[in-house]
């Protein structure tokens, strides 16, 4: 087994990113991982570190790397020497076994689709979130695609079945349907057309549309949506997470007797406030690619990519992408 | 100043907007009330809460109403007696200044397009709902209308902009566009079309592309989007504020310290939530239209109706209509 990891993605690269990488090195002697970056600022990251580059941890050296202000298709013109591209490549070709990467969404997707590609018959590749709620929750498309067809949201409840039962685990997830009202006839054409189609399935366990105000208390497993609706879905419910933790914040330091007070239910407190934390859920898995593909957050700390790695070599053992290309061909 | 009220819609009628009704009309003798409905019902209402009918409340009698079950358009064909149909008629005929029901959104929606109109110019009414976070954000469509196009956006961005000025006293209203990034070319081809409209007019104040991660921090004072995310957003918004303090009662009922922390701040936490409830902005005005029509929640008890109809009196005061009227006719 072995993971690329993009060493120059995002707002910590590439710091955070090497030392999440020697983290899970460290620790998992058996898989090797494939750091690309600039060799020399790789280095310097470990001796900042005060740690021995691990034997299992190789470099590959780029010193081209793709910014968040890069036009998407960049990673295969100009920038097809990045980072990126690279690891792309090398996954593509069966140099290593999954890709990790922090770096620019957009860029990721489009590359992934043109370089590792899509699965035979699937029309578009989407981006899955586990949003931690009461019981984890997988939602697709978080951003990759704005708009779609009620066929694509169809796949995606496949790719999403899949990859809950095989990764998360889950005998039979529940897959939902993002949707203004829970009657069938609810919403734009393309998601009631979209309920027609999974009502007459019988390998997706469809229990019907989804009203975003039960969503916190997990009324399914996978939850499918279009690109442009699941990311302010997701973000909403990052930004309603800060705005309460600020909200009480406030109420705590008002004075002595609530400072006092917060000393009891400080621990659950906190407790609840990291239950919020997806980073524990390894990254977002790209789904419908013939590899796999895990986009780390942005922000990833070296916590998350350890993470993303440990979701990235799961991805890679369950081999899910021939159990859906065998369900498409059925088609 | 006459206001129609529906006795007959939403969960809690008759009873709750009867006494909401009684409520305002006990308080605010110089506005005149038109109660629709089943007057025995009615009858009994009054009586079952100790209360002679003030002088100020009219009855106008039909047995008929509108369902959650019905079609929409039922208003129209079978129902044109329902206490809805009846209101919205004697709005159109000005017979009164302003009408509130807590009935079926789509059908209200349906039969105040047809039956009252919209101003001329206007392509879709929209349902407008003030979200109650740092600042009043007025968000519009909240469900009205699931599809949309980039000139519906702008013509909302009008109206809300209007209403936010004349009835929320807000001076030069900031209108933000719901966005899955800030970036101008985010978004599906409507929304970026609709950035590229309003980013031209002079008329209203566009801040630009709002994350909903930024929204409970109330980045703009008027919020545009599509029906369809707009109603995600609402119940979102109410489902994570349910969760949250479902999940702050299980840590501050844990043990006895918790308990006797709790009442430290006990008081703190009950304003908090009671920050969310949006009843406070008396319903949700719908915009477009020729008069003014003001949507109650479906769950509206007593305070809620008798803050719909303060806030029916604002808007028929305000003749936005006119404004708007105005500014149309300018295109």
């Amino acid at each position: 087994m072995n993971i690329a990891v993009d060493a120059m993605g995002g707002d910590n690269a590439p710091l955070e990113i090497v030392k999440g990488t020697v983290m899970y090195a460290e620790e998992n002697g058996d898989t090797d991982i494939t750091l690309i970056g600039d060799e020399k600022k790789i280095a310097e990251c470990a001796s900042e570190l005060g740690k021995e580059m691990p034997k299992n941890v190789k470099v590959v050296h780029t010193d081209i790397f793709v910014t968040m202000e890069d036009d998407p298709m960049v990673v295969m013109k100009e920038k097809n020497q990045s980072s990126m591209a690279i690891g792309l490549k090398m996954l593509k070709d069966a140099e290593v076994d999954a890709f990790v990467s922090a770096g620019s969404t957009g860029a990721l997707h489009a590359g992934s689709t043109l370089i590792v590609r899509k699965i035979k018959g699937i029309r578009r590749s989407a981006i899955a979130t586990v949003i931690p709620f009461a019981s984890p929750v997988l939602m697709l498309d978080s951003g990759a695609n704005p708009t779609v067809t009620s066929e694509i949201l169809v796949q995606w409840a496949l790719l999403g079945s899949a990859y809950a039962k095989k990764i998360l685990g889950i005998e039979n997830p529940r897959v939902g349907l993002l949707n203004n009202g829970t009657e069938e006839h609810k919403g734009t054409e393309v998601v009631s057309g979209a309920y027609a189609l999974l009502r007459e399935r019988n390998d997706v366990n469809f229990v019907g549309n989804i009203e975003s105000k039960t969503l916190p208390f997990s009324p399914c497993d996978v939850l499918i949506t279009d690109g442009f609706t699941g990311n302010i879905t997701l973000k909403l419910i990052e930004g309603m997470g800060k705005f309460m933790f600020s909200k009480l914040k406030d109420i705590f330091t008002a004075n002595l007797a609530s400072k006092l007070s917060y000393l009891a239910v400080k621990k659950q407190l906190k407790g609840l406030k990291n239950s919020f934390d997806a980073s524990e859920y390894g990254g977002a898995p790209l789904l419908g690619l013939l590899k796999p593909v895990i986009k780390a957050h942005g922000s990833s700390k070296a916590k998350d990519i350890k993470n993303a790695i440990k979701g990235a070599k799961s991805y890679a053992l369950a081999k899910i992408s021939e159990d859906i290309a065998l369900a498409i061909s059925k088609e």
